[in-house]
Order: C-alpha cells, then sequence, then structure tokens
C-alpha cells in the first residue's frame, strides 16, 4: 500500500495527462521509485508536486465516506499534533538537560548529604539551617574533601578537592566521547551546520535519528558538567530537530516526503532555541533567519506554536526554580544615556573582532585536525582538552562554575543584597538604602579583585574555546561566546562606572551623571557585550536582538543592543562574510547553496557540462535505444539522470530521466515482464515504435520519464541560475540553445563554479 | 548619463557576451528602454540582474580612483540612509497625526481657553485648579454650550454641545473627502491591498506620490477626528510607504531599479506598524507576513532598523505624554488559569465570526457601491455616514470618546484609583486597600450601566463599520475591528467575573478562585477578544500575537492570545480563506499572485495561449523579418513582447522581445540611423543575413533581444508553474514541447486560470 503510494505520486505528470496508461507497463508498481539515496539533494519541485498530489486523493476520497472524511480530517490536523509533540518532547528534554547538568556540574565539587541528587542550590534551599545571607552554605552540602577527610579549609583539602574536580570532569567527558565513538557519531558538534545543509535539502540518514537523539542528550549533560567551555543551546537545537524527525515518522504525510519533512525541521528548530533561551519570538526568527531554506507562512506559524509550546513545558519543569521561562532574567532599574553609545559600540568592535578571530583560529585547527594525524585520535584530544580545561579552570572562581552561571552573574545589576565579590563596593554609611536605586558608589577590593580573576577568564575561555568547538562531542558555542562578550562587558561597565565616579567633572559625564545618582549599569554592560560576541561568531541580527530583547522584556535595552550588534556585524563582515556555520559548511564541503548574491559575469554556457574538450552528454533517444545500450550506459558512467531527446540528430528534448528509476525500472522488467532481454528496444513515446517483427518486444518506459525538465538557454546569467536553483530548489537543470539540448548544470555544478568565482577549494564538494 | 545607465543596465546578457558589439547598433543608447509602463507587472529576475550589474560596475569603478571608492562607499550606505530617513519621517509624521487627532477629536466637545491649541488633557494638566480625582474637569477647558451660553447642564446645552459635535464631524469629514477628491484620489482607503499588489511587483505611478503623502496625512487626521469608525494604522502604513518612495528618489539605486524600490518599501511598511502600535518588531513581523512578496534577509534587517528608528523618533515626540513607546499600554497583576482558556476560545470564536461577517458584509457594499450609482456620490455618501455616526455616537459616553481611548479604557485593569464608570465596583470597607492587588468585588451600579452602554456600542461598531471602511478618504480597519472585539471581551471578562464572585462554589470556579482572591481581570477579557476580531478580519497569525506581547510586554498573556488568534482564525478560515486585504484586492482586480498553493491537475498545456481555435503565436523571425512587419504586428496586437524564432517552419525559440522596447528601438532608428525604412529586414542574430545588394540597410535589434527567456515543456503542471511565476516574479513564460515553441503563458493567464479554477470572475483582472 505504502508503495502504491510511492510509484503513483512519483510521476504525477503523467497521471494528469489522463492518457490511461497506468497498466500497460506493469501491474505492480515498482518499489522505492521516487526516493532519494543518501547523500544526495531532493527535488524540492518533484516532493511539492507529490504532496499537491496526495492532498488531491485525499480531498476527492474524502467526499465518499464519512470515514475517508474523518481521515482527511486527521490529515489536515497532523501538523498541529506533531507541533504539539515536538514542543512537549523538546521542554521536556530541555527540562531534564538542565536539571541533570546543575546536579552533575555540583557533583564535581561536593555531594548533598541527605539526597545525593539535589543540587547544591537545591540542598540548601530544602535545608533549614540555611540564613539568606549565607545562602550558598549549608551543612547538608559537603565538598568531597570534608567528606572524606574532616577538613575544609587546608590546603590538604584544597588539593583534593582540585583533584577530584579534575577527575569528574575527565570522566565525564571520557564518558561523553565514548558514547558519541560507538554509539553515534552523528551526535558530534553543534549541529547546526549540518541541519542548515538538511534543510536545504540535503539528505544525510541518520543525523536526526532515535540513536543521535538519546546519545546526544545523555552526552550533552555529561559534556557541560565536565566544565568544557560550550553551551548546550546550538546541541538543543540538534536535539529538538531530532525530535521533529521522530515524529515526522508517525504521519506518512511527513515520513514519505522529504519537502514536507523539512517544514517540520524548521519549526523544531525554532523550538530549539526557544528552549534554550526561554525566548519563543526569538526561536522562530532564528529558524528563519539563520537554519530555514525553505519557510512559507505556514510554517512561520507553526514554528510559533512549537516554540511556544516547547517554552511553556520547560517552564512547567521549573528547571531554574524561579518560574521566569528565560535563561538569564534581568532587571535593571535605571534607563541608559546617550554617551554610554561609544562604550557600547566599542563593545560592538570588540565583538566583531573575536567573530573574525574566533572564526579563523577555530577553522585553523579543525583543518589541522582534519589534515594531520590529530585527527586519529579524538578521545585522547578530548580527555587533554578537558584535562586542561579543569585545570586551568578550577583556581579561578569565574571559570570553576558553570558558563551559564557565569554570565547570570555578570548579566545582573548590583542590588542592596547581593553578596557576590563583584558587588563588593564601598557603601556610604550616612545613605539610606532604598531597595532598588543605589547611586554609583566606589569599588571595594573585592570589585578589584574580581576584575583581575575576570581578565584571566577572559582570556582562557577566548584560547580555550578555539579548540573545543569542532571535537568529537556534542559543542554549542553560543554559552563561551555570550561569556567572552559578558565578562568584557563586564569590565568595560565597571570602568565606566568609576570613571563616572571619580571623575563627575569631565564634560562627558558632567551632563548625565551628577554625584549620587546612579548613571551605569554593568550589568547592561555585560548584556550589550555577550550580544556582540554572539553576533560577531553567529552574524544573527534581528533574532539576535529578539532574544535579548526577551531576556530583558523591555524595548528600553533595544537600542545598545542593536548598535552592539551591528557594529559588530559591520567589523566581523569587512574581514570575511562567513559566519562560524557556514565556514563550517564549507570546511565539511556540504553542498549548501547560501542566500549570498552571486554577482559574476559569467553564463550558463561558461558552467555546464561537458565542457568544450569532454565527451559529450550521455543522452538517451525516446524510441531507438536498447535495454543494453541503457545498461551499459548505467554502467560506464555515474550520472544521477538522463536527459531522453528525439534523436542523437536533432537533440531536441523530450525530458529527463532518474538513473535510480532507470535501473529500478529495467531490473524490475526483467525479472517480470515476458519478453524483454537485452536488445529489447526501450522506448518513451506514447506509442510503441514501428519495429521488424524480428524484434524482442519493446519495454515503454513513460511513466518514469520526466516531461517537465527545468530547461534554461544558454545565453542565461549565472546569476539567474543561481537564483533559480535556490529558489525552486533543483538539482539539475538542461541547458538548450534555439530547442537544441547542449548540456547540463547540476547543483554540484553550481556549487563547485561558485567556489571558483571565490578563490575557494572547489573539490572539497562532497556529493553526487 | 542616467539613460546611459538605463540602456546598459537594460541587456546585461547581451554586455556578458563580451561580443563588442556595443558600438555597431546606436552610439546613443535608446531613453527609456527598460522601464515599466503604468499598470504594468515588473519582471524581477530583469531588476535583480540589472541591479547586480549596476553594482558590478561601481566595485570595479572603485579600484580605479579614491573619489570612485567614497562613491562605491556612500552607494553601500545609501540603503541604512534611506531607513534612517524613513524611520525619522514617518515617526514624526505619526507623532504629529497623534497630536493633531488628540486636539481636533476634543475640539469637536469644547475649547481650552488660555491656550486653544490644547487638547483636554493637555489643557487640564497644565492647569493649577485640577485635583486628582476630577482630573478630566477643570475650569479652562469649556464646552461649547458653557463658553456660549454660560449654561453647563440644561438640555439646551446638551442639545447646542450635540448639534456643534454633530457639525465639527460633518465640517472635518467633507474637508477630508474634497481634499481627496480634488487633490489625490490615491489617498483613500487603507492602502494595504494596493501596497501589497505594488510589492508583488506592480506598477500604480503616483499611488506613493508626494500628493497622495500630504493629502493623506491630512485627511487621516480630519477623518480619525472626525469621529467615523475607522483608525490610523493601516493609512499610517501607506503613509511611511510613500515616505519609503520619496526618499528613494534621492538615490538612483533605489529609483531606477523597481525590485531594490520594492525592498525598500518592505521596510517602510514595517515602519509604519511600528509608529502605528509602538510595536517595532511586531511591525517587521507584518511586513514579512502580510504585506511584502520578496523579502530577503538584509530587508528584514534594515526593515527592523528603519521599524526601531521610526518608534523612537515616535517616542521623543511623545504624542501619548507618558513616555510609552505603545498605543495601549497595559500591566496586569494577576495571573490567567487554565479553566479561563474557554472563555478566551469563545472569544476567538466570535472573532473568527465577526471577521466573516464583516468581510462578506463589507465586500457586498463595496460591490454594490462599484456596480450601482452610488459609486458616483462619494462626497454624499461620506457627509450622510459622517451624519449618522456622529448623531449616534454622541448620546453614548462610549462612542462619543475616540475609539482609541474607548480601547485603552476597555483594556485596563481596574486599579484602586480608578475613577471610570467601568470600575464602579462595591468596596468592602473592612478591607485594607493595596495599590494593586484588589480581590474580586460585586459590580456597582456603575457598572451595570456601563454594561448596557457598551452593548449598544457593540451593535453600533459592527454595523456602521461595514459601511465606512472602504469609502473615499483614508481609512484603517485595526482599530473599529480591535474595538469591537474589546467591547465583546470586556463585557464577557465582567460577566464571568462576576459568576465568579457570586458562585465561588461551582465546581468550575472552586479550584481556582477562593474567595476574596483576585481571579479575573476584565481587561485582559477585552484583550483578547480585540486580538481575535483583528485576526478574524486581517488573518495576521504571529504579527498579531507579537504586536500583542509587545503591548503587554510579557510572556504571561501569550497563551490566551494565541488560543483567541487560532481559533479566530479556524473560525474564519471555515467559511473563506480571504482576508479583508485579499478580498479587497479581488474586488478591485488587482493581479496579485497570493501565497496560497494551487491544487488544481491542469498543465501548462491548458492555460498557455493561443487555444486550440485560435489564430497562432504572432512571433518574430530571427532574419526575415520586416521593420514594416513589425509596426504591423505592434499595431494590430496589444501583447506585451513577442518571441523571437529561427524560422516559421522549425519555430525554434530564440530569444523574447518587449514591445515598448521595440516600438522604441524602431522609432529611434527611423530618426537617426540612415538607411532604415519600411522594406529594412529586421535581424536579431550575430551578423547580418545575406541579402540581395538592392536590399536596404537592415536593422540590428540583438542589443534588445532577451537570449534568456523563461521556458516550460507543455507536460509542465500548472502548479509548478504558479511556484515558478511566484517565485522568480516572472511576466511571462514560453510554452515549449521537444524544443518547438508552442505558446506563451503571462502572468494574467495564470491569474485568470486560477480564478477560473475557483469559480471566480476571471474578466475583473485589470492589468496587461
Amino acid at each position: 500500500m505504502a508503495e502504491a503510494e510511492a510509484i503513483s505520486n512519483a510521476t504525477p505528470t503523467e497521471e494528469m495527462n489522463g492518457s490511461g496508461n497506468l497498466m500497460d507497463f506493469l501491474d505492480e508498481p515498482i518499489p522505492d521509485v521516487g526516493m532519494y539515496e543518501d547523500f544526495h539533494t531532493i527535488d524540492w519541485l518533484r516532493e511539492k508536486s507529490r504532496d499537491t498530489d496526495r492532498h488531491r486523493k485525499i480531498t476527492s476520497r474524502s467526499k465518499e465516506s464519512i470515514w475517508e472524511f474523518v481521515k482527511s480530517l486527521l490529515d489536515a490536523w497532523s501538523g498541529w499534533v506533531v507541533m504539539l509533540l515536538i514542543g512537549l518532547l523538546s521542554g521536556t528534554l530541555a527540562g531534564v538537560i538542565d536539571l541533570a547538568v546543575d546536579w552533575m556540574t555540583d557533583l564535581k565539587e561536593g555531594v548533598c548529604l541527605f539526597a545525593f541528587w539535589y543540587s547544591h542550590e537545591q540542598c540548601c534551599w530544602t535545608s533549614n539551617e540555611t540564613t539568606f545571607a549565607d545562602r550558598d552554605k549549608c551543612p547538608q552540602w559537603q565538598k568531597w574533601a570534608e567528606l572524606m577527610t574532616g577538613h575544609t579549609e587546608s590546603a590538604g583539602a584544597y588539593v583534593l578537592n582540585y583533584f577530584l574536580y579534575v577527575l569528574w570532569a575527565l570522566f565525564f567527558s571520557f564518558l561523553a566521547v565514548s558514547l558519541v565513538r560507538v554509539f553515534a557519531p552523528y551526535a558530534c558538534g553543534s549541529g547546526i551546520p549540518e541541519i542548515k545543509t538538511i534543510l536545504s535539502g540535503f539528505i544525510i540518514r541518520g543525523y536526526l535519528g532515535k540513536w543521535t537523539l538519546l546519545v546526544k542528550t545523555v552526552t550533552l549533560v555529561l559534556v557541560v558538567s565536565s566544565g568544557l567551555s560550550l553551551g548546550k543551546e546550538g546541541p538543543l537545537v540538534h536535539v529538538a530537530c531530532c525530535c521533529g524527525n521522530l515524529f515526522c515518522s508517525l504521519f506518512s504525510k511527513y515520513s514519505k516526503n522529504e519537502g514536507k519533512r523539512r517544514e517540520v525541521l524548521s519549526a523544531a528548530a525554532a523550538a530549539g532555541v526557544s528552549v534554550a533561551f526561554g525566548a519563543p519570538i526569538g526561536g522562530v526568527l532564528f529558524s528563519l533567519e539563520e537554519v530555514s531554506y525553505y519557510f512559507p507562512l505556514k510554517t512561520l506559524w507553526r514554528s510559533f506554536f512549537a516554540a511556544l509550546v516547547a517554552a511553556f513545558t520547560l517552564r512547567s519543569i521549573n528547571p531554574f526554580g524561579n518560574n521566569r521561562l528565560v535563561l538569564f532574567y534581568v532587571e535593571y532599574h535605571t534607563p541608559w544615556y546617550m554617551a554610554e553609545l561609544v562604550p557600547f559600540i566599542l563593545l560592538g568592535v570588540f565583538g566583531g573582532l573575536w567573530g573574525t578571530l574566533f572564526i579563523r583560529g577555530n577553522i585553523a585547527w579543525c583543518r589541522r585536525r582534519k589534515m594531520t594525524r590529530l585527527g586519529r585520535y579524538p578521545v585522547l584530544e578530548v580527555i587533554a582538552v578537558t584535562g586542561i580545561t579543569a585545570i586551568l579552570a578550577f583556581p579561578n572562581p569565574y571559570t570553576r562554575r558553570s558558563t551559564s552561571q557565569l554570565i547570570s552573574e555578570l548579566f545582573n545589576d548590583c542590588g542592596a543584597l547581593e553578596s557576590s565579590q563583584l558587588c563588593d563596593y564601598i557603601n556610604n554609611p550616612n545613605m539610606s538604602r532604598p531597595e532598588d536605586d543605589i547611586p554609583d558608589r566606589p569599588a571595594g577590593p573585592g570589585v578589584y579583585s574580581a576584575l583581575w580573576q575576570l581578565a584571566l577568564a577572559l582570556i582562557f575561555k577566548m584560547v580555550i574555546t578555539i579548540f573545543t568547538f569542532g571535537m568529537k562531542i556534542p559543542s554549542g558555542l553560543f554559552i563561551p561566546s555570550m561569556a567572552v562578550g559578558a565578562i568584557a562587558g563586564r569590565i568595560m561597565g565597571i570602568a565606566v562606572e568609576q570613571m563616572a565616579y571619580h571623575h563627575h567633572d569631565w564634560i562627558i559625564f558632567k551632563n548625565w551623571c551628577r554625584p549620587g545618582a546612579d548613571c551605569v549599569t554593568p550589568g547592561l554592560y555585560a548584556m550589550v557585550g555577550a550580544a556582540a560576541c554572539l553576533g560577531g561568531v553567529t552574524r544573527m541580527t534581528v533574532s539576535l536582538v529578539v532574544i535579548m530583547f526577551e531576556l530583558t522584556g523591555g524595548l528600553e535595552y533595544i537600542v545598545p543592543l542593536m548598535a552592539a550588534a551591528v557594529t559588530s556585524k559591520w567589523v566581523a563582515d569587512a574581514f570575511g562574510k562567513e559566519s562560524i556555520y557556514e565556514a563550517h559548511i564549507r570546511l565539511n564541503g556540504y553542498p549548501y547553496l547560501d542566500q549570498d548574491e552571486f554577482t559574476h559575469r559569467t553564463l550558463a554556457t561558461d558552467v555546464m557540462r561537458p565542457r568544450r574538450n569532454e565527451p559529450p552528454l550521455a543522452v538517451l533517444t525516446q524510441d531507438s535505444t536498447t535495454v543494453e545500450d541503457v545498461e551499459t550506459l548505467i554502467k560506464e558512467t555515474d550520472y544521477n539522470g538522463f536527459p531522453v531527446v528525439v534523436s542523437r540528430e536533432s537533440e531536441r528534448l523530450i525530458g529527463f530521466v532518474q538513473r535510480r528509476d532507470l535501473t529500478l525500472a529495467i531490473r524490475n522488467a526483467r525479472q517480470k515482464q515476458d519478453g524483454v532481454v537485452s536488445s529489447s528496444v526501450v522506448y518513451f513515446t506514447e506509442e510503441p515504435p514501428c519495429l521488424a517483427a524480428s524484434h524482442p518486444q519493446p519495454l515503454k518506459l513513460r511513466r518514469i520519464l520526466n516531461l517537465s525538465p527545468f530547461t534554461v538557454t544558454d545565453h542565461t546569467p549565472m546569476e539567474t541560475v543561481v537564483d533559480i536553483f535556490r529558489k525552486l530548489g533543483l538539482r539539475q537543470c538542461l541547458v538548450t540553445r534555439s530547442g537544441r539540448l547542449l548540456g547540463i548544470i547540476t547543483k554540484k555544478d553550481v556549487l563547485r563554479h561558485m567556489a571558483q568565482m571565490t578563490n575557494q577549494d572547489p573539490e572539497s564538494i562532497m556529493f553526487n
């Protein structure tokens, strides 16, 4: 039944002819015709046309009986059901990951005595002996050294804690890399470059499979807990897409149509970002701006639904214990001033430079890993990087804790009750202390020591992230990029604040910062810096600002964020247009046709094959090729399909036939149809050719012929051809002049030509 | 110089041939070749290719001198400059409109004694004699009757006030309709249907001109002040697009390229919505979802910039005097409960039904206006509707004030200090009164009388809006639709609130509404109702929810809003898929290719012309047509272009030539080129044809020949053809079989066919 659908869907044009020749080829349909092989590109137009056909069939059947009508309703609603399921599952997984990471991160330092499955915070919140001032300390939570030796403050205890911290980190990351290597090699990396490629119409079987989902979820917890400089945001997008793919298989509407499947995956990507940051609108825009290729309005609406369901599922799990949807909830009490745009723009410049540095450094290192012997020892590499990270991270309190906690603290405004080192300002004892509106104060010793530690943390994070991203473990770079920016931003924020406090009389401060006023919010600088760095690395624009807007919940701070994001993008673009994802796509040679404009002056004739000195194009004729000829052609060439022409002399194009369909049809006919031998003539016309009686029975293959192949003339500018390939999602396009077939342009040819035009290595494109 | 660019841009394919034949036709380029006529469709591919060409030229020149380099930088930045200018101007205009409307609305009732240019609120805020409790009353503000007769409360004063209210309304609307009729007929309506059509690639000269801008701005103030049931949101989009068009003319990059111009207009539409509601993100999504046709990512980012600049310009003008960006700023203090989803969904159903009713009623009325004598008296119609509106509106306090004030009050949560009739609850005297958290209370007499007045206002608004939208004055329907929903929502909210108060013991209330708790926020119901009704009329989805989200500023209420929006869309879609804008596009016969999927089983051969019994296609041959033949062909047919074939026998396609270009080229050659007479042969090949010596000099027209016309085969399914037209923005497409030219499909044919397939009147499509 399912196969019957496959074949009849595969040749909609033929059915539409109404020529009633459904029965004259074979009674049984050929299995698998119209499907794709692994690492091949899909034909968007064909997928769309198949779906319309399926839809038409259901609509016409729905009038026949009530049961069919109900089935058609179910079919119409299946899209929403899939969205609901994706939202629920990805929200749940994100919640579980958050809880597990919380617990395991703290496990590196100690354990909760009365309930080992509690994290530090949960342990102390549940305890009765916790005071608000000392809310991080409670007798129930014991560090490992305390538990083992009873000492808490001695040098021995420190060394023991240090040792165990490193050991746990190594254990977690070893477990993670082993799981990835053994069970699901596709679970490594952030997944966003591959998802971009898949959404653009490429088939990578297993990339979004059940094993990948399971292993990526588990190993993501492990690697984040191990304290490596990576985040869970990118991998969460991959996890959500795996959920999407999983639920697609429940409905033949999505599982049988690669185009429709990609609509679901786009929405799943939105749900992934939505749970990563608690920002549903930002998630939809991220999917639209960064990930998706084909994004009709229906998808926009459904993505939004999936993103919202996911966000609310996560919220009802409430992993952060604060009833907040967003990852970094902040609330600032003072507005910003125009003069502050100068430091904000400087942060933008820093973000752009860091983005460029990171992309260049990371790509150079990944290329080295690919080319040299380094790539052969992925487990060792992970162990080494984890070891170095853990050893360097432990002594510095800002790198020892998890990166999200660090960002959270950096974003925070120093309230009156804040106990952290970063808020160690010298208070004026004469001043009454209202809750929120604290004027600028001079920095205390805690702030100065925090500044040094932050500066060290900044250098450490910048270097180690370059080596971490791209290892054979799940790794996102949203969080490390934001951390780099947040540290830089906070340092600059404190600097500006202290300058403003100590130099009220400088002209630049005179106008907006009177003594005793709260002028500068260092937390806002941290947020602006984070946006700038994230923008420099990913080149996100609108979605970045919207995510940040959802974090703060006010339009107030959009201008600083946007100023920084724009500056960062301009600075980074000046050094190279590619985002880190595009750079990785190119490094891996994925066949991704990016949205950049193609501005070279070449014509279709310069790109098409065969070239001038190559053998002529392999074509079939409509009624004079034999089965043997076809088999020889299939054996001797590796083209994905063959044009069919009237005759070799006239070269007038009739249609296009896929190699895969041709192989299947001939194999099938040889097995099941009597009289088909090697010398049988294959014909694509409606009527069999006039043959002498001695000829064996001819084989009719019109059903597998695509009668509407896409053609352009040889004079068509390549920019138009690129546009057509991009917008219509073609696999190949035939080139004609005055109605004569001249050659063929495949997606690979287009990509190779584009690479040549920008002086890249054109041989790295990996597909057929 | 400008013209030189036009011609060389018009034929990029030819230049790319590098055949060096630039000089052998004419030294001077033909003026105007490559431009479009009014009410014609643009060719997106050609526009894009022209822009690439222009860009290429600038890039290559920029290496020649520093001045050229600076010019290329300016060119690259001009897009941002245009966005900035659009944001500034449309923000300013919106602010001025808001201020003027405020003043003139109040002018209908009275005047401020010490400064006649103050509105009621400004007058009383400035006065020293105003108390907070009586903040609406101050001696400086006098009603007309008070000013003229000295009485305030007598029946005579009421009648006088009534009379003057109606008179002012009639005066404002008469002025408005006269201005529109005399100076800018295009200034009428909301403008969104036309802008959608223009953005999809249609030329309507003057629609976005300076006069339209000026007249629409002025008349918008007049009609909103006159108290008609219409809003300023749709027309603000039109105004912003006029600003966009105005600034396009500053830069040849945009003024000379219809494709690039439309990118700017998309961003301007976003700026328009941004200032209409103070919702920049919602504005961008509105432009993306509802208005735009071609929306590349670059446009997304720039739209966002323009929308933000516009919003902040408006904010710095601060027309509402509250330092808030948004039109209806609300803050609710209580969460919503799951059980409340039932009334929210009911509101969604109401919104959907109202949307259907409104669209059907309004279209029926507009059709009647178009078909019958009614349409001949637009001024009289406006006067009559204004008169009826004013006479019916004055007695009811909820319709007498401006609709935005009404919505604002309906959205509001009843705080402790609220003095309006809608907040006249019976307070428990024993209860302490905290600022925000007021428990549910029984309704007082004020609430009951308000309910009656609101019910009457609801019926009045529902009926009068149907007749108002579509008159020959600027009129938006966001505000009236929202008002209908807000009234219905508030009524339902109060009903649920009172039910919950009086029946705490009912099962449905037991779980979430204990006595003394604040369970129900009637203002939230009003907001949900407004979203539902707006959704039912416009079928906006994501942008609607995002605009509403920006109004409240919290993710808390997204689920109620979304539930209502989804329900409303589903209910309305069940009765008809068209939004009010699409219905008006169809009513006016604009050539708009909507994004709906085409699911019929027809082939290109069923749609192409010539049909079976029609005369053959008008073609030119590459080297055997004479100037006279061409002129006869142009005279006798009205086609927009002609295919060029090798010869009439072989029918093999060479290219396509535009009628307009052909006319211009021949006229030019006749005037300036010696030896070109009627019997001269026109040739499109590279080499002149071999002719006898007696023949007059042949005319080479290869330069105006498009060598890469778009072709499909006759077997191509129409759904693919529709997809190609939509995605590539074609004007026409040639149909071939086995390399032979069979016919042509134009955008008009596609639209006519789509209309036929859905049983619409196919003859109403207005373009060539």
